[in-house]
Parts: C-alpha cells; structure tokens; sequence
C-alpha cells in the first residue's frame, strides 16, 4: 500500500499472450482480480473462509477499460488500485495496469456482495470499516 | 446472422467456472471475443492471413461490461453480436450474453485495428463494405 | 459417437494461442475435458446435478499427453475420445487432438470419481452401464 | 535455486480454480510453465528476444502428470522444478506442486526447442552449458 493505493507487482507469461505477440484482452481482468484478492487480503479479509461459511462473495457487477498500450511476454507489469467508494452492498475500485510509470489499461469496477445464492447482501460492517481504513491511508501521504 | 444480429451458441465447461460457482467475470470476455471471430469469419475476414501477411490484427481498445446474472456449468449461451458503428480504424460493437431470452451480461467493445506494429491503421475497403453490409441486414427484419 | 469414438468439434480462437503463434499447451487439457464433459452429457450424466446433489465429481487423476504438431488460430479441430476402461471409481479415457486425419496431440487420462470431500467414491452404477453401454457401441462399426 | 531444484511461489486465485471449488487441472501446467520460464530468465535466457530474434522457442513436446491432492482457493504454492537431462534439442524437467512439504502433482515434461518455423532445432551452445551448471549446482548441497 502506499498513499491508498495497492500495488501489485506481477509477470507476463505464454499463457498470457496470444498469437498477436500482446497479452490477450480478457487476462489483463485475471491481472486486477488477483490485485483485488491481494488486497482484500491485506484488509484482512479471508474470501475462502467466508465462501465456506456461507457469509458471501464479491462478484464483479460492472468493468468499464481502457487499453493504452500493450503488454508482451516477460514484461513486470503492476496493479495499481484503489477504493473509490463503499456503498452497502458494493464496492467501487478504481485500476491501473502498469509498466514502470506507463498506464496500459485503466478500468473502474465494481464488485458487489453476494449471498451464496447470489442475492445482494450488505457487507460485513468490519469489512467495511477495513475499507475505510484503506482509503483514509491516501489523506496522509 | 438474424436481422443484422449475429447469434452464437457455447456451452459453459469446468473451465469456465470458479470456486463460487458462477462463469468468472473475465471469461465472458472470451466467450465475446469467440463470436466476434466467429462473424468475422461469416463476413469472409480471414484474421489469421490477414496476422500472417503483416495487413493488421484487431485488438480491443475499450470494454464497458454489465454482468447481471450469472452463467453456470452446462448453460447453454447465445452470444448476440450487432455491429452499432464503423469508424476508419475502428469498430463499435454491442455484445450480449444470453440464457435463451434472459440477458445475463450486456457489453460494448470498441475494437481497434492495428498494424502489426501496434499503430492505428485504416480497415482495408472491403473488410468495411461488409461490415456496412452486415449493419444494412438490420433494417430488413 | 462413432465406433464406440465420441467425436467433438471446436474451432481455435485468440484465447487458445500464445506468442509462439500456437496453441498453448495447457490449453489442449481444456479442449479434452469439453469433449469428456460433452461425452458425459450424450450419455446422460449430469454433472452439475451431481455436484449439486453431493453425488460427486469427476478430477482428473491422470494425464500424459505427447504434442506432435502444433494448433493454430482458427484451426477446426476434433477431439476423438475413447473409453478403455471403467474401473470401481475411475474412468480410463483415449483422447486425440486430430485436424482432419492429423493426429496433433493424444492424451491418455485417468478420471476418478470423488466425494464432494475429495475421497474416492465407487461410480452410480447406472453410470457404469452406461459407459459400458459406449464402449461395446465399438465393435458393432 | 536451492541444491539444483528451482523454488518458484504463486498463490492461488479465483481464475484458477473451477465449481468443484478446487484448481483447474489445466490451470497446474500454467504454474509450470511460469516456473520453467522464470527458471530460463534466472539462467539468463530471454525466451521473448529468442522469439522476437528468430532464434526458437521451447514447446512442450510431453507431459506426465500426476494429480495428488487438490489446491484450493487462496493456497499459497511452491513450484519445485528440477532439470533431468539435456538433449541436443531438448530438456527433460520434473516439476513438482507443493503446499508446504505436500506433493500436490508431480510431473515430467519434456520442453523442445524448434525454429520458428517449429522444426526441432539444437539449443543454443551457451544455454546448454547454463542448464549444466544448474543441474550441477544440484551436487553442492
């Protein structure tokens, strides 16, 4: 985390790629759900435990992207994220997909709280106030 | 193709599945990029000779996707594909995935077309003229 | 079905591909398993009802598969699947990667059949029968 | 690099896993792949100027897995790759998955390398002689 943003660092493998020499379209999303886990699990929160207790998982309810410019094999990307807003049963975050200090891909998502049965469910409050938290982190630096 | 419409049926394997269930949000982006092939392909666009011979590939520039209801394992889906604009270097494309008449996620692409370089390039003449003749079916149904 | 050989076509798209121009070689392991899952579908087994039910699933124990020739984008491919042999809890399965008459991958798989928990569990019977059912279709042709 | 063997870390994501709430079996040759190539990068082999300069490019010629135990969503993994055997034009590799001290899978693979054209090609002088020295760092401890 530094200023409210997480960071997370990953590599661009073959299974990335695709046969256009650049890393396929849908993948740069698996990029921002892995830097989305990542930090949830910063904040503390264990989605497998509340997958198993039936407590709820986030699914994604709306990604809107941009791509810049593309990544290739062996390029150390980073994921920028940040909170935008906690609503009750929501979460928006905003993303980069970044080389070095270039913006490949910027997208806005939001991730809704579900019951196992997919119905909308408020978060848990101490959830919420982990996000709080985080996005306070961004006033002090 | 019905009514300028281009339909594609997938069925949802095990891959396409995660731990809560429910396809993951980045493989509808998948399924969208099969039938967008699939009806270039229709409209007589070879993507591959056109790779191969250095004309251009398309590469997307811009997804703003709603998922609204999950697909599950063994669903069977329609890919609705209308194209809504043809630009000199681009297409504007809206994508549907449906569960026969229930819309479990809506999208619009913007796919870009590129030198093999990865610059802007102008579609060749004919790819637009079918494209054109692909959006004119609409008005006959 | 012919001969006792289930027969599943599928095209190769942007996703399945790499850099290398080729299909990637984990992506032949997902090409299998449409085929195994649509095998299971003609011969009446639920899947997805019996992993709802706690009936069980199928993992694969099991794969050596030899690469001879590459796939490539938008290649037509057939997946050729065999039953060798049913055992108490696990399946023996045959399968080829073919594009027309050319064999470009085959596979030998080990499917076992597992409690929700992940315990070996004995086949339903009914299921037995009916891949026994499949297998003798092999000598009529 | 530990006694010859490579220890490459990864953690699992939602992407990885399927609706019987474990690991894809695909998804564990991408976590192979991933280690193999950051065991080329660590050997100072840079697969993409290989590529890009039309030297060649390793493609998995085999693989023998063996699927032991499931990983789940959020394990954190180890993937233990050791070198076998080195050819003319190709390389012999175990690879294990661990969760701590368990075995996950196991595996053999055999990665060729071939010209762009994909022909088999002898591996370059020097990479050879990068491999020999890894593998006999395995001696030392």
């Amino acid at each position: 985390m530094r200023g409210g943003t997480h960071l997370f660092p990953l590599r661009v493998y073959f299974e990335d790629t695709d046969v256009a020499g650049i890393v396929y379209y849908a993948n740069y999303l698996r990029f921002m759900e892995r830097a989305r886990s990542d930090m949830l699990g910063l904040a503390g929160i264990d989605q497998r435990a509340a997958l198993e207790a039936g407590t709820g998982v986030y699914a994604v309810a709306e990604v809107a992207i941009r791509y810049k410019a593309p990544a290739k094999l062996g390029d150390a990307l980073t994921i920028a994220t940040r909170i935008d807003q906690v609503r009750a049963a929501s979460v928006l975050i905003q993303q980069r997909v970044m080389r070095g200090h270039e913006v490949l891909a910027e997208a806005r998502v939001t991730a809704a709280f579900l019951t196992p049965e997919g119905r909308p469910r408020r978060q848990p409050r101490e959830w919420v106030d982990r996000f709080e938290r985080l996005m306070k982190e961004d006033g002090k630096t």
